[in-house]
């Protein structure tokens, strides 16, 4: 049985922490009622959660302490996603229309500091000080992250090495800090912690580049965003990266990015340029070494349903980039 | 010697407390440094820091333990002012330029999270898990208040007690609880805590109403920001409230607000209006209110230093308001 598939022992898991999350987002504010409601009948794979409980299955498996552990950072993934569109002036997530689009710029600054404010609220009452500790610091590097992101839009010069620095801090860390906490709430070894750590982290990174290598590729109607939003709105992910190290595609893509705007026809020459020039298939080899050390990092712990599932989810990545 | 006075002992405290602001928004992310930097430089009162020490020596005062949680409340507070100039558009606060007005929304939204982050990481390091809890409830209280008052803009059929009700969230909640946590973590006896308690709730109601009067009559030197900026973006406060229950001048407020944006000449003759009605009079009084049910909370707790600093606060709030 398939980590999604209806039925599952992880599925079912999963929908009992929906009933967790919509319970800590009630409020009798009718806006933000429906705001909260547009968000959450927009759905989500909650991978977040998945891994808080897939992890604490390795040690000493309790649903009560874990279940709002794992509610607390998907909300906390929502506030970042709403308040990210703000910032891209996203018109569409996850296939339905952004908070920003629909209600304005104003509530979604609001509708983001409500989620901020709930997470926090269940994972206080239910994690151990230390993984408070570590939650805290990876708030203040999941923000410094976007703002490095933010302040180095439209700039073609970034290293590969300064791209992963981002993304890890974007979303690696919160996929191991969601394996770690599970793992050190359920008591694990601390091998096997390590082993989980190591695994959220590399299947965060992998996950956020073949999110950027669907940005140029990707269905519009399976993405559920546009295509090449990234790339338009300024934020240059590791298929332009790797594309801008071509001296002669780098004169070309400065080009056009110095006019500031892009055409729906430049955007299709972008979209040629990081396939002609190989950025690509460096991108795709580049999530498949990630993808390989997080199957690595499986094959070191037991051998229990959990870790079927956690190898499933790392082949929906795999499935999903090509 | 008076509460604010260079020298006193609570302005010692205070500035104690501003080393731990500072060592907390500590990041080498250099955008936001300068956007930390430029805040922490506009200064302010704390008068929310000062409410959680004072109160404090009313029991056993433990400096190191109140002061990180006397912080984390202020940089709460900060991130409060900087999503909530998003919203107003409001280019001058503290008589500097605001974030969004300098370095854009964007800017602002993520320098609000971050505020945000490090405030929760101070206060749960420090704070007792069932204060946690209710400070968790009044943020989520702040959240609901600011989202009412922007669905109610440009709304002149808003009663007296629907406003009372939105600045009890908005701001005396804060207020009450900054007293409240203070005494709980200094073991006050029961007595005390409850008194701190509705002394900050009547302090910040009487606080906001002041500061929505100040709109309408203030000097924009003093007040740090333009005159009337609340009723220009369409948030109708005491003052207004207060004409548009005289059915004469509700129908002229009408006329003016129908057209939806105002002009200098109406600002002018809304000022008018509030002035001849009786409005701010009788807003004057109902701040006098809750000044008077403040005082009274304070002489029913012992008589010690921290007492007459807090009368002095009062007495402050009156200042400002003739």
């Amino acid at each position: 049985m398939r980590i999604w598939n209806e039925g599952s022992d992880i599925y079912n898991e999963l929908m009992e922490v929906e009933k967790y999350i919509r319970k800590a987002l009630k409020t009798r504010q009718s806006i933000l009622s429906k705001t909260v409601q547009e968000l959450l009948d927009a759905g989500g794979k909650r991978l977040r959660p998945a891994l808080v409980l897939l992890s604490g299955q390795f040690g000493d498996y309790n649903r009560k302490k874990l279940m709002p552990i794992a509610a607390g950072i998907e909300i906390l993934h929502m506030a970042t996603l709403v308040h990210d569109d703000i910032i891209d002036d996203a018109d569409i997530r996850r296939g339905i229309p952004t908070v920003q689009s629909k209600w304005g710029k104003d509530m979604a600054v609001f509708t983001g500091d409500f989620l901020l404010t709930r997470s926090f609220s269940l994972i206080t009452q239910n994690v151990e000080l230390e993984n408070m500790h570590k939650l805290s610091n990876v708030l203040k590097a999941i923000c410094e992250g976007e703002i490095d992101q933010y302040q180095h839009r439209y700039n073609l010069d970034i290293s590969v090495n300064t791209y992963l620095k981002r993304i890890a801090r974007k979303t690696a860390l919160l996929f191991s800090l969601s394996c770690r906490v599970g793992a050190e709430e359920s008591g694990c070894s601390s091998r096997d912690t390590w082993n989980l750590w190591q695994f959220g982290k590399n299947v965060g990174m992998a996950f956020q580049i073949v999110d950027d290598i669907l940005d140029f590729e990707g269905d519009t109607e399976i993405v559920g965003k546009p295509l090449m939003a990234d790339f338009a709105s300024g934020v240059f992910t590791l298929p332009v990266i790797y594309t801008a190290q071509d001296p002669y595609y780098k004169k070309k893509l400065k080009g056009i990015v110095e006019t500031g705007r892009f055409t729906h026809d430049e955007l299709k020459c972008v979209q040629r340029w990081v396939q002609e020039s190989g950025a690509m298939d460096y991108s795709k080899k580049l999530a498949n070494r990630y993808i390989t050390r997080a199957i690595n990092n499986l094959k070191s712990l037991p051998d229990i349903p959990a870790r079927e599932y956690l190898g499933d989810l790392v082949m929906e990545l795999e499935k999903r980039e090509y």
